[in-house]
């Protein structure tokens, strides 16, 4: 179904959309709705001459793709993928040394839509993902994302290994997180640097795993084994803001 | 709906609620699944004289309330909550400074399941959420917290205020997140501590806030509002525990 991909859910994401200046093709609210954010939603659609449409709760669940409409829906261009080049324009023209996130095996939209939504707070330059094995930018991603996805830059590749070794080029360094990894807090990660996150259950692949320079590990005390994904992915990326800011 | 507070769901839930101790009534599995996890899974419900039923696959989508089953579905008592005496206890056992988690407003049972995982690896003796306005210990929780519910402890206090008050004479200091306070890193996290977290919309309660010692920030570079409440929490608990560290 290529037709989630053109579909933007929810108050806070229909907003972000429109102040991140994203076509939006058409808008379908809630009959009766008129609180704050709604009328802001109203407001920027009369400003961009989107045709808004007002429908009953039961159309909007109908036309939901993740159930969490909020009494907003509005139909977008699909979500462009970036280049890698963009990525590292973004911070060249930012001054600053890129920082990067790689996913790896990251299957999960709600995950994908959290990492992008911490690379946007991170001040990371952009997300990079591989095309086969991973979620797209879906509608649910976008959702998750709580609007980063108008402003983050995602890039596909075709193989995340030879995109690291391009980038090494370019004086980047890479960090994985492993268990057997070194704590995090002793390793330098500032310079430019990408972070590859693997998945829960099979972490960062063996050839990705190769490409890196360092490994680090996020202390765990408990008894289970690993965090989330997302937030293993936030507390690493801030300790790399962290540092950066020291 | 009581019945999906006895379901776990899942393998790795499962397995972690049988290396727990949790006494499991029945156990589903699917027809034909004999990979690792499973096998294991078989072989602890045989040690514990599980009553096992081999179903087909229709049969646990019929069962689960999650949709992420896994082939495996558990019946097991409710989660217990246990008392905040029981979290201070934890840490005087382990001969730890008390490090607690309060959550203000955490609707969303993936965001109280996954800080649940967190506040386990994090080395936090327990999670003290409110009666109102809060998700339960269901079995999306459970699922969530890949495992950690069977052994971080979660109170369920009628007043979380006033809980910090009580606390407060035990001789714990409480932090709470929000944009306008001093910058994590720069503030003395050691000693006693109850982190406060807050939803992703309205934050923390006034309240609850009034009774906190410390306002941390999380630095925000990006273009918008906030973190996902568990990618946040995930960040401040570990703020905690390089501190801790260090």
């Amino acid at each position: 179904m290529r037709y989630e991909e053109f579909t933007i859910e929810g108050r806070n994401a229909v907003l972000e959309a429109y102040r991140a200046g994203r076509p939006i093709d058409r808008l379908f609210l809630q009959d009766g709705c008129q609180d704050g954010p709604v009328m802001s939603i109203s407001r920027e659609a009369k400003k961009r001459n989107t045709p808004v449409k007002y429908v009953t709760k039961e159309r909007l669940d109908q036309l939901s793709e993740t159930g969490k409409h909020q009494g907003v829906i509005a139909y977008a261009a699909a979500y462009e993928y970036a280049e890698v080049e963009d990525l590292l324009a973004a911070a060249r023209q930012k001054g600053e040394d890129p920082f990067l996130i790689l996913l790896d095996n990251i299957e999960d939209p709600h995950n994908l839509g959290a990492i992008i939504r911490t690379a946007n707070l991170a001040g990371a330059h952009g997300v990079i993902i591989p095309k086969n094995r991973a979620a797209g930018l879906t509608a649910t991603v976008a959702k998750t994302s709580a609007g980063a996805i108008n402003f983050t830059p995602v890039a596909r590749v075709t193989n995340l290994a030879k995109t690291m070794e391009d980038l090494k080029k370019e004086g980047l360094w890479f960090v994985c997180a492993d268990m057997d990894g070194t704590q995090m807090y002793r390793l330098n990660l500032k310079g430019p640097i990408g972070l590859v996150i693997g998945s829960e259950g099979e972490g960062v692949g063996r050839l990705v795993r190769e490409k890196c320079d360092m490994i680090a590990s996020i202390p765990m005390k408990g008894d289970i084994d690993s965090l989330n994904a997302s937030v293993a992915a936030g507390i690493l990326a801030y300790e790399i803001v962290r540092q950066r800011l020291g």
